[in-house]
């Protein structure tokens, strides 16, 4: 498979006290590589996570947790409920047991690996390794966050379908940590979409070793809990956008910006409509300034809209307004802004004060390559 | 553009007394053949129509409207108001109105036609001409309807986004083939869908003549209502499937029965959750049965579901019950029935007595060079 146009490099990543990955090969595929990461976190840790709304998340994935959860905990000597575990593959094919038992066995024994190794374990469709860090002073100590993801198809909102790993040496209490993951989730893993598809084994979850020494955060008004939060919705920013980036068939990465409507839910939605509808994603990909498919997709949201009050830019470019061709615009720095790699959608409806902005990716022959062209 | 391998031959359809065809070349495009057509209707034809749900409508058609509705109600010595204008192109760019109103001034001058040479005219990237017929018998008087359609791209739910126009001898009160036309619709037009995009200028058109010389439908209770709406609902449904037969690169007609939901509007929105869902798509056009992709869509849905109590099914053979693959159930006739050229998932959510069938077609290379493989 070759690595996606839009690509980014992994990042310099430190390590964060308290974490230590391990890989190893459980060879669920044919492949020639490490497919099995196993992390062990220092005891205090906090966690947190935002899982699939999907209404039938995945059965193997529970009965594969039960299994190795209690493989693990054996090996650590602790409860099987301190364990969590994340798996991706086919629906409805459970993952063998057998190999993920022998790749964890093998991964108790290794050498504790980098960011990058972990974050290329927990690859299928993906192109590209995908990680990001930040950091963010609270008191008088500086904390990091490093995050690692998987992402390519079945991404859709109702919190982005992936599986996507953040630690940080911060000290955090649980439930402060869970509110801040919640609320960097909603513009971020649930404002991107590649195909509309809710994976049924979506995951973000979130440690916090506390080793950073820093008096714990445990709401809002704990100093340094605004720089906490920033970095951490930058970081799943960052992640978010990392899996459009590397989405199935992905030549362009498009920001959908939406103004003017009626309630800030209504604009999510109408963004949403637009970066799912087929026939805006395949216009980008041909690199069409085709704005009758977005007044389409905003109709189709069955949300408030006026025709004639909607405005929409390509990049920089003003295209139409009261839902008609604003004559005599410039089309030269349109069609320079679509051939490039980030394209940007403006829509104004001029109806209120609501606005969203998601990401998603162009629709291309690679999408279905990847999905239409086998045979089982 | 090749024919789609999943179309129908063009029914022998009767002329329908009342009713002239007119057709000519407008020239809208660099295309050799008609593209217009003008309809006579003999005064005392009722009519329905059911149009969009989109929020944003085409403005380009309001304005086409007035202008040829006006130079059509001169030609024919009635009011503008007596006229229905359609058409289709590019959202956005408005159709050029010398070349309707010289196309027009053609038609008024043409012969009559036949009912496959004005299905010609109103096709796109629609590959074949697409009609259908039925009959039905008003007390001691045979009625015969005749419809005709165009739509493959930008087909969706909310009505289904195509051009239809449906014709009938029949002698129908116009309130009550209104109410029969939109009872038609819900289970044809608006259960199909190609890529879940709503256009903004859907229109299904029905007119009656009344020259059968029956005595009036005027309600439920009238003598040959019962036929003749079921003869209505069943042209609707001829129609729709013509569509979906000829959806933008379509391979396969796939027909999606959700049983067992807790609403019949519950199973319509997981039958169109799946109907519309990329990954299931792409699977179809690859002949893999990987009902995971359509649990995932099930659970996407937002509808009430179990993953313990689904079952699913592909053409007669059961691949999966309570979420898990059937242990040993045999593939052969799967694949076998996968390889064909109509598929049929059956969902039973085993909840409760709510029921639903739509019908999609496959994602394929086909759609995305259809709409993509261009640069404007």
């Amino acid at each position: 498979m070759q690595t996606s146009p839009l690509a980014l490099p992994f990042p310099d990543a430190p390590s964060i006290d308290g974490v230590a990955l391990h890989i190893a090969r459980a060879q669920y595929k044919t492949w020639d590589r490490c497919d099995l990461t196993f992390v062990t976190l220092e005891p205090g840790t906090a966690v947190a996570g935002v899982l699939t709304t999907s209404k039938c998340p995945s059965p193997e994935v529970e009965w594969c947790r039960a299994a190795i959860a209690a493989r693990t905990a054996a090996h650590l000597g602790c409860q099987p409920s301190d364990v969590f575990v994340s798996s991706t593959g086919v629906i409805g094919v459970p993952l063998p047991i057998d190999k993920a038992e022998a790749g964890l066995d093998a991964a108790f024994a290794a050498a504790p690996c980098g960011w990058e190794d972990a974050a290329a374990t927990i690859m299928t469709t993906d192109t590209f390794t995908k990680g990001a860090v930040t950091t963010a002073v609270i008191g008088d100590r500086t904390v990091t966050l490093v995050g690692i993801i998987k992402g390519s198809g079945m991404i859709a909102p109702d919190m982005a379908t992936m599986l996507g790993f953040i630690f940080t040496d911060a000290a955090v209490e649980p439930e402060f940590l869970q509110a801040a993951l919640s609320k960097a989730n909603a513009p971020s893993f649930s404002c991107i979409t590649v195909d509309s598809d809710t994976s049924t084994s979506d995951t973000v979850l979130a440690f916090a070793t506390g080793k950073a020494g820093n008096v714990a955060l445990a709401d809002d008004d704990s100093v340094g809990a605004d720089a906490f939060c920033a970095a951490l919705a930058d970081l799943c920013h960052q992640l978010a956008l990392l899996v459009v980036r590397d989405g199935e068939g992905a030549q362009k990465l498009i920001e959908i910006q939406v103004t003017g409507a009626d309630s800030d839910r209504s604009a999510h939605r109408i963004a949403m409509s637009i970066a799912n509808s087929p026939l805006v994603k395949t216009a980008i990909a041909g690199e069409d300034a085709n704005w009758g498919r977005v007044v389409m997709a905003v109709g189709k949201a069955g949300e408030p809209a006026d025709r004639d009050t909607l405005s929409i830019r390509f990049g920089n470019t003003q295209v139409a307004e009261g839902g008609l061709a604003l004559s005599g615009y410039d089309e030269a720095p349109v069609a320079e802004h679509l051939k490039g790699h980030e394209i940007e959608i403006g829509v104004d409806l001029s109806l209120g004060e609501g606005r969203a902005t998601v990401w998603t990716c162009d629709l291309t022959h690679g999408y279905i390559s990847i999905n239409a062209d086998y045979r089982s």
